[in-house]
């Protein structure tokens, strides 16, 4: 409690308000909307996770693709249908405890609300899926520096042509994030995220951009573009935004995800879910 | 086509006659129902797998409780619902393929066929689950002996009084198996182990049998009881007959499972299925 009362009273609080707290405290701030920005460099050393809300019609259907394409599509923790609870990763409730969402109607984007209490049904299931901040950490701790935090970029992501493993309407191509790895560090970085199966674990592939489809100056997504020295190596994560391009490409008439970069917030030390 | 010439054309063939044949070979001859016996020491070095067929109704939820328990319950494939084929782990067909069968309606067994093609349904999904062989053979290669073969028994299995995590109507305590190991041998065990998160993974428990509600003289199935040696730890992994006995518990009325040591041989090598 007496951590809480760094946080202002009043409406807003600004990052800065938010270094130190639990993610308990942290969520129950963004709960009450005095917190709607990113969530990255929150509660460190704590996992955070991708939300996918999709109607319970197509969750048997999304929970076996998940399951086929674990590199990029790692399963964190799924609600009961129908309820909007998290109670495994943390005591918490979907429709309120992240910053930002985004609501999608018939692959559209309709809405960027900071809770999606008016959204919920029934019907829905709450997929949380493991994020790459985890064992970014984890490199970081081994002393192997990321490019994009020293650059202040977004970590380049790309669509490869590598496809995943189909489950009935859920197809597509595998997405990837890029991180330039100096090479005298590579045998560590695999060594490393391979312990981290829970947040995409270890590489997807290493080396040559184009064996996989991808052009590093082309990110089909609006990141960072990396210009590679001649000792390092591109090496490629599955990344969560494989399981929401596959969702929304599947035309399901209704999905909520977090906004980019806006993410759920666990009670587990990204230690305590390594695989050893 | 050399190795198969060892078969004999008739019928039955014996477990001489299948050694050194590969799983596809091997499965083949099970469709042709002239292999109706365990699977134990067949195809080794290649993974074999639990197998669960659910109405499409609980699948979902039986998913979820599964990933909720990944140490007893660990997802090696879903089918696609309404399908009995078999796509990621080999190229095979559920309904055929494994030796013998156990068929429960309204929680009771009605039958033990060596194939189900009758009982087959449309809405019909099946789950293959880990097995502990593959990682018992990496504890041999290891160096670390395992005593229910050396006395040839089946390894002690019990229930314990620890409650795995609910999912829906799926609820129930985890089932585990044991094996004594030598004091010196127990870090390198749960390091071994640890390789094979598809297959149970690490231990759920290690020493003091009471902490975990398991009397060692009291197996719950009709399976083997080891005396311990002053050197002996008892360590407890995750049993793949955690799923079905809370499958069976729920009171689900239709489900199909493999019979008791007739398991699903698949293409993979247990090193190929290792975290790392």
């Amino acid at each position: 409690m007496t951590v809480l009362t760094k946080v202002p009273e009043a409406a807003q609080v600004t990052k800065a308000d938010l270094e130190g707290l639990s993610p308990k405290e942290i969520r129950s701030i963004v709960r009450e909307g005095r917190w709607t920005g990113g969530t990255e460099g929150l509660a460190r050393g704590y996992a955070q996770a991708n939300l996918i809300i999709l109607p319970q019609e197509v969750a048997l259907e999304f929970l076996i693709f998940c399951q086929r394409n674990p590199k990029p599509c790692p399963i964190v923790e799924v609600t009961d249908p129908g309820s909007p609870m998290v109670t495994q990763v943390a005591n918490a409730d979907l429709r309120t405890d992240l910053p930002r969402y985004s609501v999608y109607k018939d692959g559209k984007l309709i809405d960027q609300p900071s809770n999606i209490v008016k959204y919920w049904r029934d019907d829905l299931v709450g997929f949380l899926i493991g994020c790459s901040y985890s064992f970014e950490e984890a490199l970081l701790g081994a002393g192997i520096p990321l490019r994009h935090q020293e650059e202040d970029k977004i970590v380049s992501v790309y669509t490869t042509d590598v496809p995943c493993v189909p489950a009935g309407r859920f197809a597509g191509p595998m997405v990837v994030s890029m991180r330039p790895i100096k090479n005298h560090q590579l045998v560590r970085a695999i060594q490393v995220t391979s312990r981290f199966p829970a947040t995409h674990g270890a590489p997807v592939h290493v080396g040559d951009p184009s064996l996989i489809g991808v052009d590093l100056n082309k990110t089909d997504f609006d990141t960072g573009v990396f210009e590679l020295g001649e000792d390092d190596v591109p090496v490629f994560w599955g990344c969560g935004g494989t399981p929401q391009a596959v969702a929304l490409a599947s035309k399901i008439d209704f999905m909520i995800t977090h906004k980019v970069g806006h993410l759920f917030i666990t009670d587990k030390r990204s230690e305590a879910i390594a695989a050893l």
